[in-house]
């Protein structure tokens, strides 16, 4: 019996121009700037998706904390590059995502980053429940 | 005959505030922020050793990009929270130094991060060119 | 009749070290961290008075958006420079408080800035309205 | 005899998503994240007529160091607002230029600030001397 197909992973790409208050004093943009494009293309990605990282679901607000995050870095960036992010969402797990982001200057990839995220409820405490990823907003994700 | 011993590897503790500017709208310390600390403590531990991340050596300008940089987290940071930040020389390579950090809250391991750093020659187009640790610098990291 | 005398403004006293995620390729702090440098005076200054910039009163949450904020530059800050910032509360008005601040290495007068904020009630909608400053903390405040 | 007409002031228009990051634990865009987007909509200013904030004139490397900045604060940015931010030229000195920007969600002015730069050469040993502006530089700013 054939396995159903599993869904394609989503791709998505942006454009990031390292700004001067990316740089540091070594001339290149600051090793934690890459964690927070990274971030931005996630955001874009899921504005792409009809959905934000700040959103409500049955009355409740949800939020996606880190689990984990990662880097490694092939060149620096410098002031003024066009950078392109190609996210790849390459987990859709219970209650977490996964995402690879791929830093690319022209054809040459520069850095290569990883972040695991988790479906969270934000109690009124502030503190948070990691929860099962709502099915519709699954299904968003997947873009199916 | 006997290996000589290996030396143990340095450890260095410091303490941060959490800062308003750290924090972001899910009220916690936001997750680049765990990077930028445990780079604050390696320059910490670092002037505690004599040294500092922009040295010159023989005339040479020295500096340490990151290779790769991650970080996982297990609790969330709040502001004004004071973390201690213990950092680990885990790795003295021969063109290469391994951190990892762990930060606590009271006793609490609140996250545990990892940063690879790259001894380079800064040269005078802004370029950086890996070379092997200068034997005085390895000395003075290894508090020997 | 003899005015009651006004009360001396405060001043606090506090030191930062300028850090490398603070430098931008120009060598120098980045122009922006000044105020970042102000604000963490200002929120030392609020703990010493046994305030804090998030508190609550009488049941409500009491925040302290900014109205204004200026800085003068008159040298760059370096990177491991230890700066030290004099705040003084020049202005305790009904809603709203002004603080100035300068910068020194050492006896050098690098910059002077100022930040203006009001006392604002948070509302449950994430808005915030301008109110009284509380009696209780205008005393803490001026230290009396 | 009339005086030739001064040139009209410069203007400059570009839009700036508020990013997760930007935000702070009240919930809004922290105040100093304004002075960071007024310097990125300066340098796509400067781009927009054919000249960057890192530029080289004569063999000699320029730099543009603040004098003064400040910002009044009318109304919050929230995460995902999509900013107008809408820049003036307004001064043109003999060795400084001076910006004002409007940030604007939709028709509403939320906050207006300036900065004041000054036109310096970057000494080899790291310090700035404030020099005239190249005429040529001065010519491109005006869009002459």
């Amino acid at each position: 019996m054939a396995l159903p197909p599993s869904p394609a992973p989503a791709t998505f790409e942006t454009q990031r121009r390292v700004e001067f208050a990316d740089t540091d004093m070594a001339g290149v943009a600051h090793f934690t700037r890459f964690f927070q494009y990274m971030e931005e293309a996630e955001h874009a990605f899921l504005r792409s998706r009809g959905l934000s990282v700040v959103m409500r679901w049955n009355g409740q607000e949800l939020g996606w904390p880190r689990v984990a995050a990662s880097c490694e870095y092939f060149r620096p960036a410098f002031f003024e590059d066009v950078l392109t992010v190609r996210l790849h969402l390459t987990n859709v797990g219970r209650k977490s995502l996964t995402y690879t982001a791929e830093f690319y200057r022209g054809t040459e990839l520069i850095a290569r980053g990883q972040v695991t995220t988790c479906c969270c409820r934000m109690e009124p405490n502030g503190r948070m429940t990691a929860i099962e990823l709502p099915e519709e907003i699954r299904q968003k994700l997947l873009g199916s």
